[in-house]
């Protein structure tokens, strides 16, 4: 026999959750007490919001990662992590506390509580979990918690749980083996899809993969590598499935994103007769707003669990049975010689040579970042130009890019670079803007007192750098911090503040003894990157009978 | 004509509304455009929680307060703050931008969303609101905002509005006169709850009424004062009810809590033969841990629309005309001899005189205190020592209090200063801990940037005491942040440090010179006040089953 909180945290160790981000409250203690006895280990955040953000960066390295707050204002505090995650498809478990059980059968007034019904926020997660359960019964909380978690593995979606205070000793079985969902494609329907698909692959001049947000999530990177291997088809990638598939692949051709691409990656891929999208969706900040010329003639969309081949829909057809069929099936084939590969077409646009004096700008900074980047490197980036002028950038082998590009909810990264640093040896890089550093900057103290190596590079533009692309007025303003002096007010040590090209060669200098690092790059309130221009142009056509 | 921003603009103006804070975004840049147009003034915060807490803060002291945010990331990180105002009944309105109207009912996948479904945040806010909108109609949008609104109003409880970016600019009709909802009392339940409570009433020997958290919000000071002008009773308060009747008033005891009051207050409602519970609900946190002796038998219980005399229940009741009906039929009587005010029982309790070189204690801090507040001060207060130790103290004639006594959700009090401190010239004081401060500490930016003159008291323990009073463990541990270096890195001046009573007597000088003024409070870990021994203990009580 164990407990119920021992058989949770059990589970979540063995499914890969070796940590939990979590802020402490009265119903949680006793839930936290268990915590400390293993194995899973807690870091205990600033504030729930960054708890869960962080518990999202974590579960896209390792696979799942985990949030535990108290009751009701600590899961609601949280919940827009979680609305993030299940956007981006990131298997996030939220932990809450709850009062005794007898408290919320009786409806009684308790601190924490919205009023009588003490399951209204249990209710809202619904809408954005793929399960929300209340473990009030210790006969039935190892079911409860297993179908759970085999579900927010499956989907790659977030769960809620909630644990009332006098359950959380209660003794239960101990896990046996855990049963993940296995679904299997129906099998006509895939044989359908597949034959349709190869059909026109065999047919198409010069196919081309489109490589999207689910790649990373669902781990189809291994198929997908068999996949260009066997065809020698030339692959893109939006921003979301951005380095799925290490960018120094001699097939990668670059970030596709519409009227914001590279020329030649737009070309090459608006001439190909025939494009496979693999785990990709037609996502407005995927797209250059919309502005990709993806013909649905021309479109095979492989999704998790359905095919759709130009306007016939396969449902029930599994990605990877799909991707192992056309592995299976399609013939050899070698590397055209019109590829361009990125790492050929983009060696020459990072040549950088910095002159010590000039002011600099975020357009070399970035150009210098790009040589900066290492192997293996994770870079968090938040919307804004930390997005914008990284997505396009040729990243070095196996680095990983962790951003939401689609949830596009500022303020993400700082948490998220914290559970990206969390138990694991990687170098990982944070590049943040002013505006979305403000809403989660403490969080940086967590980072200093548990020892995370992460160097941050805080873009001050003073302001919105976005908005203000977008329509400029006094609502773009923010505060004017001193942001370098941040780290030492929490705990460390003084940053670093970085105005010329000369200073920043010292920055990366000093960014190099592994260890954390704030480096604050201060530049001007209209200096922006080529792909933010663009995609403050789109957003302001796209909000255009929003002025007068 | 007007358009429907100006629409909503004019008619918060109108309601008390003359600020409102707000994080912006794509999608809400049109409507933030028009508030630049006036009249109402819109402050910049860090992120959405505390913009959120301010508005609710400054509802408190004005009436209504708005926050203003971008599509489901925005309200979905302000949802606390909102289940905040919820429960303790402030009636804040949540403004939210959204897609142009053509996104919504295309399902496009667009930044921001959770997926095709655009409804979910607004649908999650119709749990905690008393009206959930969707502006899409300028032929109804008058109509929804008045609505929503005149509820706002009513109830004291928060509406979410939406509007579509290609909305905030579309004509609609001139505000006209605003209707507030009036609702009359059901005449014979109102006769016959007056008729039976009156016959309790001039029966009573010793009868008291206990204040609480409905007293303010109702703005019921008037009627009660004429109530206790005419009777002579004595009064009490529940923490969510402080200050709500000023406490210089003669007949004013103390703060009732159960066992957490002081002996003499206790003893008058104890030995009471018949209490009226005006705006007061049983609430674990305002009656000591349900620790209160409120026999059904004494009581007579007014809310705002019901009356519970004894165990008979008087619905569609409104506490306003029930009041009134006392007053009209009660007959005057004297003040009791043997009542003691509070200005009397307390007056020694507050000498004070700093031994300079002694290590400042949690206990001699608050004691100082008292006697540094001043008559009309705001006074704001976080969770933990920093309510269970000014909840109980004598506070000066006309001061406000304002905390969150029932919802408890750390890191309020920062926003709802700023709040409080926006657009009136009342002295504010913020008292918080350092696990509170931790959540939304940014926000004293905006204090700093704003110029408000707020004296920020923060009380570092070096955790969360509350939590170690309950059950102590790593958890409860914080970053050892320098908070009073944090005031410089966020753009203002350095704070003062105080560890002994002369540092605070020289902070305290120097925090008379009407500026934003930053103090840290150094005290041991476990130096705790005598309230929040016991909430500890009580909460430890509460949850003993959780431990092992």
């Amino acid at each position: 026999m164990t407990n119920i909180s021992q058989y949770l945290l059990k589970r979540l160790h063995e499914l890969g959750s070796k940590h939990l981000f979590g802020v402490c409250g009265d119903v949680v203690l006793g839930f936290m007490e268990q915590v400390q006895k293993g194995p899973v280990k807690q870091i205990n955040c600033c504030n729930e919001l960054n708890a869960g953000y962080a518990a999202d960066g974590y579960a896209r390295l390792h696979g799942i990662g985990t949030v535990v707050t108290t009751f009701t204002v600590g899961p609601l505090s949280a919940i827009n992590a979680i609305g993030g995650a299940y956007a981006e498809h990131v298997p996030v478990v939220i932990i809450a506390g709850a009062p005794e059980t007898k408290h919320a059968k009786a409806s009684r007034m308790l601190h924490h509580t919205l009023g009588p019904d003490y399951a209204v926020a249990r209710e809202m997660f619904h809408r954005i979990t793929v399960a929300s359960e209340y473990l009030d019964d210790p006969s039935k909380a190892p079911e409860q918690i297993d179908r759970a978690l085999s579900l927010c593995l499956y989907y790659k979606r977030p769960i809620y749980l909630e644990i009332p205070a006098d359950m959380v000793i209660e003794k239960c079985k101990e896990p046996g083996n855990f049963k993940r969902i296995e679904r299997k494609s129906d099998e006509s329907s895939l044989r359908d899809a597949t034959t349709e698909a190869i059909n026109l692959l065999s047919k198409a001049k010069n196919p081309i993969i489109l490589v999207g947000m689910e790649v990373l999530r669902h781990q189809l990177q291994e198929p997908i590598k068999k996949l260009l291997d066997k065809t020698g088809y030339g692959f893109v990638a939006f921003p979301t499935g951005k380095a799925a598939i290490s960018e120094d692949h001699p097939q990668f051709i670059g970030i596709y994103q519409g009227n914001w691409s590279r020329p030649y990656v737009k070309e090459m891929v608006e001439k190909s007769d025939l494009i496979l999208m693999l785990g990709a969706f037609i996502i407005d900040s995927d797209t250059g707003g919309f502005t990709a010329k993806l013909d649905i003639e021309k479109l095979i969309q492989v999704n998790f669990e359905q095919v759709k081949i130009k306007n016939q829909l396969f449902e029930n057809v599994k990605i990877d049975e799909f991707i192992d069929k056309l592995i299976q099936k399609l013939p050899e084939g070698k590397v055209s010689t019109s590829l361009i590969p990125a790492s050929k077409a983009l060696k020459d646009e990072y040549q950088y040579t910095p002159a010590p004096d000039d002011k600099l700008l975020v357009k070399r900074f970035f150009k210098r970042i790009a040589t900066f980047l290492k192997p293996n490197d994770v870079v968090v980036v938040d919307v804004g130009d930390s997005l914008y002028s990284t997505s396009g950038m040729l990243f070095p082998k196996n680095a990983t890019y962790i951003s939401q590009a689609f949830y596009n909810s500022i303020g993400f990264s700082v948490g998220a670079a914290l559970g990206a640093s969390t138990g694991q040896e990687r170098r990982t890089l944070l590049f943040v803007g002013d505006g979305s550093f403000q809403i989660g900057a403490q969080e940086i103290a967590t980072m200093i007192h548990t020892d995370c190596k992460t160097i941050v590079f805080l873009l001050n533009n003073d302001g919105y750098g976005i908005e203000r692309a977008i329509y400029d007025g006094p609502y773009n303003d923010l505060s004017p911090w001193r942001y370098h002096l941040l780290p030492e007010a929490l705990g460390g040590e003084k940053g670093i503040l970085v105005e010329t090209e000369g200073q920043l060669e010292e920055a990366l200098k000093k960014a190099e003894n592994n260890k954390f690092t704030f480096i604050e790059i201060k530049v001007g309130r209209f200096d922006f990157g080529d792909i933010l221009k663009m995609a403050g142009a789109a957003m302001a056509e796209g909000s255009k009978n929003s002025y007068e």
